[in-house]
């Protein structure tokens, strides 16, 4: 039975929607905290059962780029304790999430490595922009249903993202480097309060929020809401001082900041509704919000409980049910960079042959069809710069591009894949698959290049369904009888694909 | 006065059109012959004066991407001749672009830096698609007006242009490495004339057309025109043979295939109507010329004499009256990365403002200012991709987009304004400065540089024009009374830029 020929794939077979009563778990690894979170599927939303957090302050712990072993430590221990509660959740349900701690320090993986084999599941690291994505649908999820646009602000230890968005959608995407764990680390690197450096981390943070002004300011958005610890702690301060019947006003920020300054130093604050853990980044947190309520000109901001973690699980829900954004994402680019919709097919239909004959052989799993499937649909988005080199501008794209529901890693093995797909399979390439670190690569290119193998002559006739045998180190194609000399181009294209193959270390043979 | 904050500059004083009679030269320094060509302006058409071919093969003289000493002083030789002629035409109407053998050549320089010398103009190395977009200019204007979708195919010595366009607008592009002389030189070293060398020629040629059968075979075109030397030649033999009345058909190319294999080597091949000039390489053009027949289901081909020089004359004319297509390659990179018009505007104003401040002491030309006004003008196409290291990505594509009317060197100083318009003033930046050889360049990245300090709050306020002094290496800005104490983010961001102003030579002071 033949495969139709325009047939397109998704991830996988199409998923069912999760049965209610599912358990799913997010893990947020911040750069200020740790988060837990357990959740019910109950109606297509979510019912949180168990949560947990833990002042890991990682952040605090990346110096020159580099994780210091002390907070390697310190995290890796706290997610030995997080581990006990995840033992009753399916792993391919539990997603764990790195951001601005873990995208800074070049030495991630010796932190990744080990907590993937303490809790079962791989850690994604996350560009800011897909954190802005995630925290916004957990927050979208806390409010009304409404159509205001609405600016979601967070402020994390390391990172703080901006969102605008209506209903569940994310519009504009901003993700900038302060936050209340590095400004305290960079400020107050004493404990000290003073003017003078209270008055510094204003000035920077007013700053870094300048950039994004023109984009993000109250001409764009109908309301503004804030998330994440430091902006629920700062409503709390406000609203228990009796400043505020509930939300921030820039009237009630002014009287916080004044109280503040009063007090020495950290050790010395004082303030009912301030918890312990909350005392030593306050104030670098009061001085981050107040430059952003002027530079973008905030009057008010309601705060909601709303945070990254539940994103990760909604995002989760939508990955193994309905809608996986990753899907959407990887359309909208070939749409956006005009991709051949035919070739794509091809090339795909081709992949999908070459992975079903090989899989067993090979020992590829459902995520290795993901990226098959993902770079075969963007293969070409190189072409829209220049044919010319166009793997290489392709790899460029995915590599770079902000992708909303990938992680860094994603992203990065599909551009090695991209850049590889043709071509000589030189030290630059070979330095590539050693870099990604990820120990199917090397077969996941033979496939992708044999099916471009066949992209060129497959768009002029229809091929047949050939044989394909596998084993570990090698791959033999079996044509039909004939075919071989009524195709000598391709013929000639497999014999120089022999060579390449070769050194990726898989032998090709073909009859 | 002030200038209109939205006013927005053609590269320079829109040109006034070029009076009859002017002479317009252009020299082409192709992998085979050099060519040169002066021709009058006339009703808006060229008529030739002076035409001047030499056969340079500066294509065989290129080993392992580089450039041989004898092949440099071959190509210089032959420009000294050429220089005599040029001293009739000022200057500035004359374009100097060279093709596939400069583009390999890494040590290019050694010959361009002379050449200038010998002709008093740069040389323009051109990208592949930039050849193409220009033989087709040169075509199209020997062919009838009318809207037929045409494709003209121009075998070079070292590349084979390919392009789909309807009258003067070519609409589809490809370059192919792939040309008689070098074809000759790795098909046959020795001269001789076997089956097998010949075989190898022609499935060398198949398998390069076959990438680009998809785009370019007979489905898109209702005919085809071939230009060039050894299409000409072709078509001159066929004709003198009596195999054809005009034009090549399959039927007499086979013909003259099987005339050429009864030779034993190139020397003795004795052909009505072949010059001696042709003789080394007119079988590897044969081939080249029967594959792309056969994999593109080419039935029949006129020829057109014109070319690449006289496309660039039609080019030069453009650039110097009517219309620069720079200009409109530039808008069309603008919009197809969504650049904020707004944006730009401001960032071009303010560069126009500092060039004209600084052009006296830095002695910055019009070409300095082209420079700036299409990187003011496409400096954001980068947060397409990203946001976050906007600048490299901009760079990017502003390297390695097709580009047309750009030359390589054009498009290498774009890259490096656009890298260089913020961030840190670091080793690599300097590097690439280096690498460029360009001496204004660092007088341009500051202008953009100062421009860009200003853009994100002239977006929310108007500013005012500011006194601006230059002398060689430094700047001064002197604001109005009181204006630095309301402005205290933009006072801290020109204190960071005076450091790295300082990394790149430049005193920057301001009060």
């Amino acid at each position: 039975m033949r495969t139709p020929r325009n047939q397109r794939y998704v991830a996988d077979i199409q998923p069912a929607p999760l049965p209610d009563g599912s358990l799913l778990a997010a893990v947020d690894l911040g750069s200020n905290s740790f988060h837990l979170i357990i959740a019910r599927v109950e109606h297509d939303e979510m019912r949180p059962v168990e949560a947990l957090s833990e002042k890991v302050q990682l952040g605090a712990g990346v110096v020159d780029d580099k994780l210091s072993e002390d907070a390697i430590q310190r995290g890796l221990d706290c997610l030995s304790r997080f581990a006990q509660l995840l033992g009753s959740v399916e792993p391919e349900r539990v997603r764990v999430v790195g951001t601005n701690a873990l995208r800074q320090a070049h030495n991630r993986r010796d932190f990744t490595v080990p907590a993937r084999e303490i809790l079962g599941t791989r850690v994604d690291v996350i560009y800011g922009s897909e954190e802005a994505r995630l925290v916004y649908l957990g927050v979208a999820h806390t409010l009304a249903d409404d159509a205001r646009a609405r600016l979601v602000v967070d402020i994390g230890g390391g990172s703080t993202e901006f969102i605008i968005g209506e209903r569940f959608e994310p519009r504009r995407l901003e993700s900038l480097q302060m936050g209340c764990v590095t400004f305290t680390r960079d400020c107050f690197p004493d404990g000290k309060i003073t003017e003078g450096n209270y008055k510094r981390a204003y000035n920077m943070a007013r700053l870094e929020v300048s950039h994004i002004a023109g984009r993000f300011n109250r001409k764009h958005w109908e309301e503004c809401v804030g998330s994440s610890g430091t902006l629920n702690a700062i409503d709390a301060l406000v609203t228990a001082a009796g400043w505020s019947s509930g939300g921030i006003t820039r009237k009630a920020l002014a009287k916080l900041e004044k109280k503040l300054l009063k007090f020495k130093q950290f050790e010395d604050i004082n303030l009912p509704g301030l918890s312990d853990n909350r005392r030593n980044v306050i104030v670098a947190g009061v001085a981050i919000t107040c430059a952003l309520f002027d530079i973008l000109d905030i009057q008010e901001m309601r705060t909601s409980k709303g945070a990254l973690r539940e994103g990760v699980i909604y995002d989760l829900m939508g990955r193994l049910s309905h809608e996986d954004v990753r899907e959407r994402t990887v359309n909208a680019l070939a749409q956006r960079y005009s991709v051949d919709e035919g070739t794509a097919n091809i090339v795909e239909r081709r992949c999908r042959l070459f992975y079903d004959a090989t899989r067993a052989a090979w020992k590829l799993d459902k995520q290795d069809w993901e990226l098959l499937h993902w770079t075969a649909r963007t293969h070409e988005i190189g072409t829209a710069i220049s044919h010319k080199h166009f793997n290489r501008h392709s790899a460029y794209l995915l590599r770079n591009a902000d992708l909303p529901g990938f992680s860094q890693e994603e992203q990065e093995l599909m551009a090695v894949l991209a850049q590889g797909q043709r071509g000589k399979a030189d030290s630059s390439l070979q330095e590539a698959i050693a870099q990604a670190r990820h120990t199917h690569l090397h077969y996941l290119l033979a496939i992708l290049r044999l099916a471009g193998r066949f992209k060129y002559v497959e768009a002029l006739e229809e091929l047949p369904d050939f044989n394909v045998e596998a084993e570990e180190a090698s791959i033999a194609l079996a044509f039909p009888e004939g075919w071989m000399d009524s195709h000598p181009l391709t013929v000639s294209e497999l014999e120089q694909e022999q060579a390449q193959l070769g050194k990726l270390g898989l032998e090709l043979r073909f009859a």
